[in-house]
């Protein structure tokens, strides 16, 4: 699963399910500092730019990036128009980034998800993500969606993001 | 672990620790409706009435109850005075809450928690909530903390408070 982008050096993300628990773990690594690629996320005109596959357009239906704030956006393309939606239960810029996620058309099935950004030597971060659900069958059932190519194409899309600066 | 009141039949809380993921599903009965049980987890008039172990005093910081909103309380009693915050990241009444946690000591370790408040016959109402958190050691370590007293006592004085009407 790695992710080569023009501007950018060869980039992997790894994606690993955990053999104990109903987690995903997804690593990437930046060329940008923490407070950077913290604002990628939190800033909605700087998130719709590069989240999910290319095939999509990304619309903000809501959006409140704080401590208890919450969000929901659309996903669409022409035969698409899937609604997602959580909230943010802590924004602690730049370090930590802890919010729930929803597929609207699976309301019953709850993701809690920590990001964590931690700064490496020349200005560049690392990005840890543990995704937890509540049954092993959840986590098999979103690691099968295809999940990897919106997470790869949308990484590349921050990549180039972070390079136009 | 069950619980006597004075007013009520004695009635069972299960606290539950699954073997394969780190979930705690507790499961108790009430003798009213899901509405007046749900009524009793989002107002927070009521809430505040029965919510933990008889020692304490709790004290609303905010609250915020619908989808997309938050929390934040503080349990107070002479030696204690501990803050605990979440979002409410569905409300959907009377038969789903699903919400974050976590207590202000311990910023880093999140529960998310979802209860679900089943009908049964003759006016009362099962409540089945699972916590899932991202490890074992996590889940193990809120099991070890005594939260049964808090629990047990919380579902005694909320008897109390439905059988008031």
């Amino acid at each position: 699963m790695s992710a080569t982008t023009g501007s950018t050096t060869t980039k992997q993300t790894t994606i690993e399910a955990d053999p104990e628990v109903p987690t995903i773990t997804m690593t990437r690594e930046f060329d940008a500092p923490p407070e950077r690629v913290f604002q990628a996320w939190v800033d909605p005109e700087l998130f719709v730019q590069w989240i999910g596959p290319r095939s999509i357009d990304t619309r903000i239906e809501h959006w409140d990036a704080r401590t208890g704030g919450s969000w929901s956006y659309t996903a669409e393309r022409e035969d698409l128009h899937e609604t997602f939606f959580g909230s943010f239960h802590e924004v602690r810029s730049p370090e930590r980034l802890v919010q729930t996620f929803t597929w609207g058309g699976e309301p019953d099935s709850v993701s809690l998800e920590t990001l964590r950004f931690e700064p490496l030597e020349g200005g560049r971060t690392r990005i840890v993500g543990v995704s937890v659900v509540e049954s092993m069958e959840l986590r098999d059932l979103i690691l099968s969606s295809g999940m990897e190519v919106g997470v790869n194409e949308g990484y590349e899309k921050l990549d180039e993001l972070l390079a136009r600066g």
